[in-house]
């Protein structure tokens, strides 16, 4: 069971802070295995891929060329894929595709008053590896959230990585990475491929940016090619905070929140309500529904290890909690969301009214389900376009606003120190 | 003297492959220490930053409070600058500012075709700590920009750390703190006072997010706290590429090479020219000018070990070269600045035709200073007032649309095995 926490008990902010403060991550210590995988595959490319995909996924491939997935594969996948499947995953892909092309920013420039051109010129990043887990964990609405932004951005090769341990790929992942327009297949995975990707090898060209997510390893891999290319976040496990007052289903709020505990023993699931009846109600449906879940035992060790239902005075002082966990997922199941909605401050994304289930942003909402996990919506945003593309700024003077400006960047340059940058501003000055 | 280059050569593509990795990053191995550092200010709070303090910035401190910058030692500071100084500072600050002002994003929400409302909603980061580096490289105009852009976006509270190591203080770093806002100040550096920022103690309440270039220590530390917080780029050592025509007068070229090699005896400066005149006078320039620059023996090891002269057949090829590059700034001092700007594709900052220094943009263009290095335009932006704000997406159903796309989100939650994702959609389907 949940812990169940109430506003009005003596101790209840010590409480919160240790909630806030709860290890959730599985701190593996891989490092120094990740670094010798990383340093083998920089320096003998190929040869070194090859033997470590055979070895750790059971592999027996000759060549790199045998770990490409060919059109024919892909193919023969999307044959396979019972039609249902496939319209359920173009509507999640058309969905996505149409709400990331109103992320892309736009170049502009401008001239001040002076007359001094600045401003601001967004280009596509130029090459992208994409991971994709292998296994249970090979999920195709992944693909689509990290490729399809990538692709809207106008990155122009997309690369794959995904393993294929005893030589098994699952179907919806190739068909979904054909879908949204995956330029190049490798059936690698672990820190060899993130190395591939990072450094090159006579087969894989290398990428200026690696995004998706990965187990420890793959983690480890990203944080140490991390300066060599651009990663994404480091995903941590999965969280969901529900604001709900009293005029809920209590089952509704109750398989919100064993939809994410059923990802991650680690994941976690917070009710936050100011009804002591709804929050009786919401731990009794838990316990009903876990009977009858596929996944009832992660889902338990997840609500026993990390859920909490915490009643407060009222929906005001729920978000000031609520904006204190920053939560990967907030749902604001409430009579008037609206009225809540100003007051959300850090979360990776609003969920809002008593309809908006948090997995129909899994999958088929439009946003983006790559989002900042352990808090970290207090600084960060999840997936968007805007991670494909980067800001070159624009400046352009000409001899009359020079001369106007010119004069305090000479003086500034002085007390820095720094004279030739005050020579290229000064020489310039009486032409 | 710098390496010369022609593309007429042969082995100049494997000559442009060693320049480009070609190390410049002094790797000093201070991670342990910095483990530790960072570990005893986490447990120990105050009593271990003082201690820190006291120690590697030879002070006397006896306790936090006489770390704190008072308002009176501002003023005082402030009183003994000269008015030129200030007010080429607040030229800077109030241009910086007037940019930035237009970086800010804006909130939407949209409803698509079946009415999901869709959106982003842009917040500031609460609290942000800037940190700024003491004796010789603590710059005032990086205060500006480390600050202006966070000001502008809103945040609430921005933390000054600056070591004063000796009791020494530049008053002019001082100035620009107060004059952009800075809420608080702390006489501490190095990775002390990261951990400070980041985990916070008695005395200074944690940030979200820590930005402001430091040495290796600092460095390190940061790369340490990434995930409690946010952290901005790992600055590397500075680079210019200048693409120049045949119509430049040497000099000015030159100086501009010389703006960035003062920094730094790892910095990088480049020419790609398309006249084998200017290679050669701008060659020549460079000597004459060391021997008058003050900082000549910093600038003479930059050129002399990382500097190029590159002559490229046109300047379509400069550009191609530059996109490989992909230096933290580019000028381009041509004719015709505007045929060469769409070829331009990875650049931190451009600076246009022959009037736009690159140290105008240090201090007082308005755009921002702080530009990724170390070819990571690739993939990373300059700092800017985005730097400081995040995003949380916006997803809203309603019973009819949910009943739409609902069946897909379960379709798909069943194939990948989560369930409890399914049932939190189909739960809604019948009501």
């Amino acid at each position: 069971m949940a812990i169940k926490l109430s506003s009005k008990s003596e101790g209840f902010e010590e409480e919160i802070r240790a909630l806030l403060g709860s290890k959730r991550e599985t701190s593996e210590d891989v490092d120094h295995i990740v670094r010798d995988i990383l340093h083998d595959v920089e320096t003998r490319g190929d040869a070194a891929v090859l033997e470590y995909t055979n070895k750790f996924d059971r592999m027996s491939a000759k060549s790199m060329d045998e770990l490409k997935v060919t059109e024919a594969e892909i193919e023969a996948a999307v044959a396979q894929i019972p039609a249902e499947t496939l319209e359920a995953l173009q509507l999640a892909h058309d969905r996505i595709r149409s709400h990331h092309q109103k992320q892309l920013p736009e170049s502009y420039t401008y001239k001040d008053a002076i007359g001094v051109e600045l401003g601001a010129i967004w280009t596509a990043v130029e090459a992208v590896g994409v991971y994709v887990p292998g296994g249970l964990a090979s999920y195709p609405s992944s693909v689509l959230m990290n490729v399809v932004p990538a692709k809207v951005a106008g990155v122009e090769r997309i690369v794959m990585v995904v393993p294929s341990p005893d030589n098994v790929l699952n179907p919806l992942v190739l068909a979904a990475a054909k879908m949204s327009g995956v330029s190049e297949i490798y059936r690698i995975g672990g820190a060899q491929a993130v190395g591939a990707l990072a450094y090159g090898t006579e087969t894989i060209a290398p990428v200026s940016k690696i995004v998706g997510p990965g187990n420890a390893f793959v983690s480890a891999a990203k944080r140490r090619v991390f300066g060599t290319v651009g990663i994404d976040m480091i995903a941590g496990p999965s969280e969901i905070l529900v604001v709900a007052d009293k005029d809920n289903n209590p089952d509704w709020v109750a398989v919100d929140l064993l939809s994410q505990a059923e990802h991650d023993p680690v994941a976690q699931s917070i009710l936050i309500t100011d009804s002591e009846e709804l929050a009786q109600a919401v731990e009794e449906a838990v316990e009903r529904q876990l009977t009858t879940l596929p996944r009832a035992d992660v889902a338990r060790q997840s609500w026993n290890d990390f859920g909490a239902i915490i009643t407060v005075d009222n929906l005001d002082d729920a978000m000031v909690l609520s904006n204190r966990f920053a939560p990967e997922h907030l749902e604001l199941c409430v009579d008037d969301p609206d009225a809540l909605l100003p007051k959300m401050r850090n979360a990776g994304a609003v969920f809002v009214g008593r309809y908006t289930p948090e997995a129909i942003g899994d999958y088929v909402g439009g946003s983006n389900h790559v989002l900042p996990t352990a808090r970290s919506a207090r600084f960060s945003s999840g997936l968007s376009t805007l991670e494909f593309v980067k800001r070159t700024s624009l400046l352009r003077c000409n001899p009359e606003n020079l001369a106007q400006i010119g004069p305090a960047a000479v003086t500034l340059a002085e007390v820095e120190g720094l004279q030739a940058h005050g020579r290229s501003v000064s020489i310039r000055l009486n032409h």
